[in-house]
């Protein structure tokens, strides 16, 4: 059995996925909320070098089954190079990362996370990145590597993190994935005390 | 008491509440899937001359709560034109409707449904409908509407049921209104088969 291809992400009611500036701070409250230490350090705030652990038990059940399930990640080389200096010596992936960039280099092991960067596409990187994650599902991650996975009709799962606000503006996840309608199908719905857990499985 | 301004809407997952040339047809599927009569005529998919009655008795609910509900309607003047010929001789809405419009007319009565044609703007179409409804909710009609009223603060509560598809293109509920960040309370999840109806309210 294949994993498969998963994107995870909060979204605020109006589309965006990151406010200006690529702020996230107001999307993952609700992953930081409750938690004794909510002093909102930046290294806190995009991960942390420890994995999240959220304060509401439903949201950590979710975040927890996310980090479960998942056997690799793809990210673009801009995630990477905003979230690097935050991640610290041991990142909290912990599986096979893929960079896609246009820039080879060496592949970097910090901890027990590794990073591969990919120059060939996103289809390199997907049957890598699947070939590491086995039977479990290759995570996406940051709105430009959806939307070229979207648009190439390679994504399976959408789990959206419906935060309670208008951003206005920032970052929208669903734009630049083509023209062509897609069906969606509710898999689940979560509620917790600070957002709503939607999962999708995209109709082929 | 006095009610509520309340926007009640189906929106895609990517935020359209229309589709390309205002199609709703997907959009809507949610309330006439499961009716006897199928046939989809142009009438009953923009409301027909009689209240929808949604097939899943869930979606029924949130149907008929919102008709009980509501004790006068403000719309834009397009959706009015677009709406009326598929009304009938007695429209869906039965009670007071308020058009906002450049161009001043007389009252029009259709079967239990008043048009009254504002050219003052939202305030005082709020003011008039606000005074038709009484204790009951004031609901808004179309994306320039509903964008106006949050532009202005006036909206108190959001309804979104929210279709599992992507449209890719069409009008887009969230924009056009301000900047300012909002925060939003969730107050109700339904889930029925077709859609999940999400209700917030504004935090003020």
């Amino acid at each position: 059995m294949t994993g498969k291809v998963v994107l995870s992400v909060s979204m605020s009611l109006d589309g965006f996925i990151a406010g200006p500036k690529d702020d996230l701070v107001r999307l993952h409250d609700w992953i930081f909320s409750g938690r004794a230490d909510r002093s909102g350090g930046k290294s806190d705030r995009t991960g942390g070098s420890s994995r999240s652990s959220a304060g509401d038990p439903k949201d950590a059940e979710v975040i927890d089954e996310m980090f479960r399930t998942t056997g690799a990640v793809i990210m673009g080389r801009r995630t990477y190079d905003i979230g690097e200096p935050f991640w610290g010596s041991n990142p909290p992936f912990r599986v096979p990362c893929y960079v896609l960039t246009h820039r080879g280099q060496e592949i970097l092991i910090r901890g027990e996370t590794t990073f591969t960067f990919v120059t060939e596409g996103i289809e390199s990187a997907l049957k890598q990145a699947r070939a590491a994650a086995r039977h479990k599902n290759v995570s996406l991650i940051g709105a430009d590597t959806a939307q070229q996975f979207m648009k190439a009709g390679l994504l399976d799962e959408i789990q959206i993190s419906l935060v309670p606000v208008l951003l206005r503006e920032g970052i929208r996840l669903f734009e630049n994935m083509g023209t062509k309608q897609v069906e969606l199908e509710r898999e689940r719905v979560v509620e917790s005390p600070g957002v709503t857990h939607l999962t999708f499985r995209v109709v082929k």
